[in-house]
């Protein structure tokens, strides 16, 4: 396929039509203004609903054809089965059975348990996959075998896409795992319990049609609801929506690396000497092994202070509900729960807040939590000189990672990248990263087993920790260091044609996805 | 004013324009289809709102400036603190200040407490008002002072109005017992604790611009989050925002009176004669002092039936609070609560939620509640001898009562009227109602302390209740009766002008309103 590129306020070259639609390329951090008005789904009336609110269908199949599947929609789920959700292939398979064709699949992300989604982007079932494609299906698109482009979002990129109708949903299944014949659904209880939904909220606010499955049938009134029956059309009761084991972990587990752990105590001191552990502070780790050693080193630092977190972003997991339990931290403000630790303690402390990217991330809402956040902790690919960070390829070019909450969580006051100076001698400092997924105007810190770098906009940080004795050096420098061991990295091999766009926060695109030369 | 009139479904001439907008006569019940899609607020960017997440503005009239208030807004208020509410009369004193004309007041309902805007609906700062108008102002409105036409709609009716676009709300101005600097806000703690705010709901959903109005400002997260801080412009702390005597009172008390009593007692015989209390039904009794006692009553019949209520509905008081504590009901699914025994048993309860009028009212949604009920107990201030309702004016034509959700929860199942037969020895039971508010096909059972009326639609009830020795007479015989006591009585003395219309639940005029001839 030919494309007209354009470069952007970041210097990359982008489409300027994105599967046939019209595509605003990045203008800078917080320069684009949106016009118009939040999309408004179809007005709907009880009159077509059941009055004793039972809105059972006998199967996923029979739901999908009254929901009116049918060529060219626009279909999506959620991801907090993670990789062990059972349900998007499930859909494809039926409409594959029903002869539908062209659809886009619009998950919130994806994983290699829908490897299978492969067969039926190959017959024509699928389209193309809007959302994150973590893994098998990262690599097929990789190699340019997808009809149409990829578009990669946030978390709260896609909220925002929904809300601002980028992107109109015509059926969104919500897997729940537990839930009425009305819709009322959570995540608390069952046996697929996930913690929370969030990620379905936009999918059941905006779409035309919306159905629940669940392998957990309560009676009425599901309570709590994170997603409201009053904006589901069908239920569906099934005997698996997922698999436990692969939903979450039974545990969570801090590194036992001796590299990453010198690195996650490095960024601890750092984030002490820099002055940002303070009473009332409120940080977002996430639940790598490095990141969770990072939170039990802030958990040691508060305790020493006698000083307390006013809250904290999850992904939850253990370590952080011990941290809520302890009264080191006033709440738990929750995206998703990583253990089960973390689904049950949502379900049983009020202070462990289930949110949803409309309140923690979307751009285009009245503010939201994550620039409220004094430290975030995120990871990356690649990052280079300029502080750009790079979450969704690796330096060999192949798409295999989702954006997740990342862009989102650039927004918080102070975000440190904890990350290996290389991984398996490929170093992760370049001079420019493969894929531009965050300027590097917000990216604050980078920390090394090798070394810290600050970046220089943010002179306060290096004021402050000028005389802490930490190893803090040029991010030049630490590039060097990876390169001396390494050697210079090759740039990847890549073709002309584009396979994917990276949309910013706000919905415009900051960079294309080349795909990878395999000859 | 002069107004084209045309006969409605029910029979009732109604106007084809109200305030310079197209009104839709009723055209039966479940008959109109809506069209098109819900309304849109205008799209925000976090770049307009403080990344810290503090939106504190000094005072209010600082924030109603900051919102933009100029002549000819729709501003709206909600009534969670009823009689007790010191916002409201507050934002239209700084309107007249400011010098501000033509605004139309959109509150969820207004009370004796805001006669205080008579002036300002004398003087021009207030056009009219859209919602509903107990005591004073209905007075005013009836005698004809009002420049625009009243608007009179249920709770539901309320929150379909704004989702769908008819009344677009400018600025809405929520107060908020407890509130953080972002606008999460909920109505469990503080000073004017009034339980919940899901009136409010759509007021933040859909207006332009909100604003937060809080005397109990807590730090950031305040959970959890009734109203969502990402749909808030500014927050205001003040001194005092409710009189707490008047939010909720200490004590509720079943009625003493011994005509009352019966009513109740041969209210819950009929639903036990007619099998509706079984285990597992749902109830919505309300909180007058004739629905406390009917449910006193539920609870001595489930005790000795040894069954449970899956769910009531609130307005919820004490007694609702000890039936669901003892465990008589699964769950209350509360719309607003009436004591402060109402309020801690939200606050505690898992099983005491808080619900809307989108959850249990909204007609345009994918269903509601309030049609799942198996007994909804109302009032009326008259019914006809077709079942037909009224429950906003008095049999002498003065408009004095708002509808709340009494046209919403026409839906339920069985729905019962216990009246007496006559008030003021004015009888209850007419040959047609004054303002038709419920149509009679949607009224189930009439239950007066001379003997019960069930619709001839209904035959399922008259056969189950046959043998059951109660006093069920027809509908004609009670009106009979009452007029035996009290003599036939007069027709009100109404004007030709139509100074309000009454919405049906799909936003179609069902009935006008007119002016009292004072002459």
């Amino acid at each position: 396929m030919s494309q007209n590129l354009i470069k952007n306020a970041a210097g990359r070259a982008v489409p300027t039509e994105v599967n046939g639609k019209p595509a605003i390329p990045f203008q800078g951090v917080g320069k684009y203004r949106p016009t118009g008005h939040k999309y408004g789904p179809p007005i709907s009336t009880c009159a077509d609903y059941p009055a004793d609110g039972d809105k059972r269908q006998p199967d996923l199949r029979a739901a999908l054809i009254a929901a009116g599947l049918r060529d060219g929609m626009t279909i999506s789920t959620h991801h907090h089965f993670r990789n062990g959700d059972l349900i998007a292939n499930q859909i494809f398979d039926i409409a594959a059975e029903l002869g539908v064709k062209d659809l886009v699949w619009f998950p919130s992300a994806s994983f290699p348990c829908h490897e299978p989604i492969i067969k039926h982007l190959e017959s024509g079932v699928v389209h193309h996959i809007e959302g994150s494609m973590n893994g098998p299906l990262g690599k097929f698109a990789s190699e340019g075998k997808m009809r149409g482009l990829g578009v990669l979002r946030s978390h709260g990129g896609r909220y925002q896409a929904v809300q601002d109708g980028e992107v109109r949903i015509d059926i969104a299944v919500i897997a729940a795992p537990t839930a009425d014949f009305f819709g009322n659904a959570n995540g608390l209880t069952g046996p697929s319990a996930c913690g929370l939904l969030g990620f379905a909220l936009a999918d059941s606010q905006y779409a035309d049609k919306v159905i629940v499955a669940t392998d957990n049938l309560v009676p009425f009134p599901c309570t709590p609801w994170q997603i409201q029956g009053n904006n589901v059309d069908f239920v569906v009761e099934m005997d698996q929506i997922g698999v436990p084991e692969k939903i979450v972990s039974g545990t969570t587990k801090i590194t036992k690396s001796p590299d990453r752990l010198y690195i996650a105590e490095l960024t601890a001191k750092f984030c002490d000497a820099a002055g940002l552990i303070r009473d009332g502070f409120s940080f977002q780790a996430g639940a790598g092994g490095t990141s969770l050693a990072i939170g039990n080193y802030f958990g040691q630092i508060m305790r020493e202070k006698g000083i307390k977190a006013s809250f904290a972003r999850g992904g939850s997991n253990k370590y952080l509900v011990e941290m809520l339990e302890e009264g080191l931290v006033g709440a738990i403000l929750d995206g998703q729960t990583f253990d089960l630790d973390g689904v049950r303690s949502m379900r049983e402390n009020p202070l462990h807040v289930n949110t949803s990217p409309f309140t923690s991330y979307n751009y285009h809402g009245k503010g939201n939590f994550a620039s409220m956040l004094d430290i975030a902790i995120l990871g990356a690919t690649e990052v280079d000189v300029n502080f750009n960070g790079n979450v969704v390829t690796h330096s060999d070019g192949y798409l295999l990672h989702g954006i997740g909450g990342w862009q989102n969580a650039l927004f918080g006051k102070t975000v440190i990248l904890p990350i290996p100076l290389f991984r398996d001698r490929i170093p992760v400092i370049r001079d420019e990263v493969t894929t531009l997924v965050g300027p590097g105007e917000l990216i604050d810190v980078i920390v090394t087993e090798r070394g810290i770098a600050i970046n220089p906009l943010r002179q306060d940080l290096i004021d402050a920790t000028k005389n802490s004795g930490l190893p803090i050096n040029s991010i030049h420098e630490l590039k060097e260091e990876a390169e001396r061991i390494c050697g210079k990295p090759q740039p990847p091999a890549l073709a002309d044609d584009i396979i994917a766009v990276i949309k910013w926060v706000d919905g415009t695109v900051i960079d294309a996805v080349k795909a990878v030369n395999n000859e």
